[in-house]
């Protein structure tokens, strides 16, 4: 029997009835298989919290302005954000990253400077950002990743700020997977209904303007520098045989691009929650991806994937610590 | 301004998109509302797993032998079940209660002795039980959560564990909701679909044969003593105003005996998940119950419950520890 099938039969002889714990047993199966081990662990987990600019934001397309992307990075160091609050209290590691926000940060503020750029360009003029800075950006996110990997990391989120970056995901949606751009465009940070629609027009014109080649051109024309941070973090967490926990809209819109890249990426991913933004349902319909909580968040920062992770200790720690019905003198069914 | 509008004055307020921590708000707002506080607090959480046999066991209406009671109640307390894995890595306190058990178990053996009978009569041939017994079993589940309340407990949960249980539960959907009986009735610890088949005929027979008139008479006619003592404990801990953490198909069905003795009950529970059980959906639509979790667990104790847990805490510390865009210098919508 190679590993699955072993720890597919540790699993079944569990004192439970079989299959009874539904979902946290298929997760349980997919970090013993990734971690090739009978006794799949949670070790140091760390959320890496991407923060850009996008110039697109100068079009208006988010109800907030673009100072909060840094004003918000402020926050995330001083610990007031949501994702601060649960990574916390669920004893997860947050690194907050300056992929490319359009702020200069002072010195030993807490602040990962991995900066590509004070911003991407309005795309409604220009590509978002050049293949040289997109090829930076990629080996960035990896160099992140490596760097928690010798401290024991095994596995590893990932979460974003960015204003305007809905926008950007929505465009890279519809490149990688075709569905429509009305389909891939929602509120963001809460736009209402009139404005949805002028920010779905905006994107059609733009994803109309350019016809970018490979998975890298589509990233550089489209994409921020938190995605593409992200997408290289992603594909070096394959690397490393590290567990992906994925969050929402935006880091599955780096995915998306990890994937082309690398479609191997996706075997180490736990979707971890289906966003309320509009496109995300249609995302993971297209991974043929089961988040795991469905709690109609919308935030982003890494906090769906954070709010995932004692779920995900739950389901190593039954596999670690029940009793076998053997050991337990419990009668198996008739 | 009332405690709730207080309330969702403060959630409205953190430094994140309106309403983007979807069910989080929702169930900050559910606690501060029974606590009657704007700083909601999970304290010193506690399941309660009610153990009791079934007469109607000897039907054959399950896949696993009754001995399967008493030997998954010594496992609890040797520590060996999901349950246990689950509380105690979500340091959340359990007791294991002898509500009915066809055994004797040792003195001091960690089962806390609430026995009404050695399990309830074959309902085939006679009501499960006498209105007597289960008014006994109702005020003992209320002493039970009364010992709780005086430890600082705020939050209870209730599990079980009884071979035969999802029959009894199917009949006590069927007689508060009026929902017909195939469709209350599934696989429990895993009946193949034939078996499914014949224990909904049985079942269809049992409640043709019963006129309860009460609350009290239909609990006592098709219920169990750990379904009669959990309604006892629910309507103890709304007294209490305590939070009431739903676990699956048999403490819903618990929950619609004690909601037919007092409705107000409802407003203290939170439902933790959607068990995989058949009818666990369709009661959840009677109850217009949004739950908490969807894994498709089907394994009771109060798992569901358990592993709801951290959520709960996550959407407390939220609410507490969260910086407003005020303190934390970040603009709020354009």
């Amino acid at each position: 029997m190679n590993i699955q099938e072993q720890l597919q039969h540790k699993i079944d002889f569990k004192t439970k009835p079989l299959g009874s714990l539904g979902m946290l047993e298929t997760i349980a199966l997919q970090i013993g298989t990734i971690q090739q081990t009978l006794s799949p662990t949670i070790a140091e987990p760390t959320i890496l919290t991407f923060a850009a600019d996008h110039g697109l934001a100068d079009e208006g397309i988010s109800p907030y302005p673009k100072d909060v992307t840094w004003q918000m990075v402020m926050n995330f160091v001083a610990g007031g954000a949501a994702i601060n609050v649960f990574c916390k209290n669920n004893l997860v590691r947050l690194r907050v990253v300056d992929a490319g926000v359009d702020y200069q940060f002072p010195a030993n503020c807490g602040v990962i400077n991995a900066k590509i750029a004070f911003g991407t360009k309005n795309m409604r003029r220009e590509p978002a950002m050049t293949t040289a800075q997109c090829t930076k950006a990629l080996e960035r996110g990896a160099a992140l990743v490596q760097a928690e990997a010798t401290t024991g990391c095994n596995t590893i989120g990932f979460g974003e700020m960015g204003i305007g970056n809905t926008s950007a995901s929505a465009l890279l949606m519809h490149a990688f997977t075709g569905i429509p751009i009305a389909d891939c465009t929602g509120r963001g940070a809460g736009l209402p209904d009139k404005q949805v629609q002028r920010k779905a027009e905006i994107l059609k014109e733009i994803a109309a303007k350019y016809t970018p080649g490979s998975p890298i051109e589509i990233l550089a024309t489209f994409g921020g520098f938190e995605m593409a941070m992200m997408s290289g973090a992603m594909l070096e967490a394959k690397k490393q045989g590290m567990l992906i926990l994925i969050d929402g809209f935006i880091a599955t819109a780096a995915l998306l691009a990890a994937i082309a890249m690398q479609p191997t990426v996706r075997e180490n991913c736990i979707f971890c929650h289906t966003s309320n933004e509009k496109g995300h349902k249609l995302m993971l319909n297209y991974l043929l991806a089961e988040p795991v909580l469905n709690l109609g968040l919308r935030l982003g920062e890494g906090t769906g994937a954070a709010l995932a992770i004692p779920l995900l200790r739950s389901a190593c720690d039954f596999v670690n610590q029940m009793a076998s019905f053997e050991q337990a003198g419990v009668a198996n069914k008739a």
